[in-house]
């Protein structure tokens, strides 16, 4: 997906939003926004975003000294969802269709927004998500292309989102590969927070190499891109990798909830829409 | 009031929304990004927000060519809240208390969002606002000041709402001079917009002498701050304003509704109150 103009102020908020996380130190917090306010005409309309929000990610690194301010943040998603796990099972359990169950409960996890003791809450939200219509829902391929892979690569986006990610990967009956970020971020997972939620257990993690929020190829190892290239069917979660990918070639299903107006309208589907979208 | 960080991504917003309503050139419109974006680093956080408002502004005039890209939505708005005026005073004449209630139908006037055919979808907006209670409502003290004072000086904000202004001076029942912008600035009242919505017929209408989004005095006409200094009563309607004024020591009644966070905590409310504040 290309910059859209609406992309250029959002990327100062998101930069806001890190600095804040990773500082109380109001002038440095400044200098991250001076400085990020710098790039904006560096950026080309044409790029996709995540290749400016890994650059600005890494200026908020730079000027706090905070590598990784989501950190506790993520710890908490992950022992959340964990929590809600066996409700998730259950779901998938008490299902007609296990697959179509797991895809939804993958997506849930795309929709929620942790907080403190919201567990409780969120089990009305995730029942919301599975029973939501979704706005594109190219489920027959998915399932077709599911039963016919060797291997199955799968994009991890959020922490704590993966443990949605280990219920849908447990019903796919296939080895599958789990990629995430090499370095810390925003909340996107890395090989820890994966673990953490008992993705090993499920599936063989890899690093897909990126230190952006979104697999943007250029920026992959070679080791990941030769998984990328072969696999015969790719599963790509959240808004970052859809960015990141929605102009390749490759069979990748994009499973996602649209929670930025742009997208949706790049998508072509309203904000706020689930999608199980064929590439 | 400051400039907070939050103001500093919201910039970037109002310069994009400029900038659309100026040209459809997207090239243009990023080339009005960059330079905005270029410019927060010498924002300094202790101005006031309408002083950088009024350097991006004139920047989105500059680069797209535009001084007035608000004028045809002024005018519209202009038109609609003419066809409300019966209405607003039927509501002031039916009312217990008439200059109450015109306050009231000014700080509505300030809440709401003009646009095409819903003059009748306001009138409910309208009453709610008539009727929502107050956050800060220093009616009292506002009634002695307009009592005792031998001239009032309103501070307009934007087109369409001088209308509903015109319903509160008319309650006045005292010499009332109308300040406007000296040049088209946002959807911010000049003399045509206040003219246009019969002020003429209530106020002597005079300029700031001010381009900015806001009544910042370092930027107005030494008649206008002659009229500021020697003032019994003033009052100030909308954000720009308060923005603009609130450290000040005149004796200044603020009439808004907090349509944005950052406002409402400087003011000690919640975003969407209703205020009447004096200084």
């Amino acid at each position: 997906m290309r910059t859209y103009l609406d992309c250029l102020p959002c990327f100062l908020s998101q930069a806001l939003r890190a600095a804040r996380n990773a500082t109380r130190d109001e002038a440095m917090i400044k200098r991250v926004l001076d400085e990020v306010g710098r790039m904006l005409a560096d950026i080309p309309l044409e790029s996709t975003p995540p290749e400016s929000g890994r650059r600005i990610y890494q200026k908020v690194a730079e000027i706090t000294g905070n590598r990784d301010p989501f950190r506790e943040a993520k710890e908490e998603s992950t022992r959340e969802a964990l929590v809600l796990y066996p409700f998730l099972k259950e779901r998938v359990e008490a299902s007609q269709d296990r697959l179509a169950t797991a895809v939804r409960v993958a997506i849930a996890g795309n929709v929620i927004d942790f907080g403190p003791n919201r567990a409780f809450d969120l089990r009305e939200e995730i029942d919301a998500a599975i029973e939501k219509e979704a706005a594109i829902w190219d489920y027959p391929s998915f399932r077709e292309a599911v039963g016919e892979a060797d291997e199955i690569l799968y994009l991890g986006d959020n922490a704590g989102e993966c443990v949605f990610d280990r219920v849908l990967i447990e019903e796919l009956n296939r080895p599958v590969i789990y990629a995430v970020r090499e370095v810390p971020v925003i909340n996107d997972a890395t090989r820890e927070d994966a673990v953490a939620a008992g993705v090993d257990k499920a599936a063989r993690i890899i690093s897909s190499g990126t230190d952006a929020p979104g697999t943007i190829l250029g920026t992959c190892s070679s080791e990941f891109k030769e998984i990328y290239q072969q696999a015969g069917c790719i599963i790509s979660k959240g808004q970052g990798n859809y960015e990141a990918l929605s102009n390749e070639t490759r069979p990748i299903f994009f499973l996602l909830k649209t929670k930025c107006r742009v997208i949706a309208d790049d998508i072509g589907v309203c904000e706020g829409d689930i999608v199980l979208k064929k590439i």
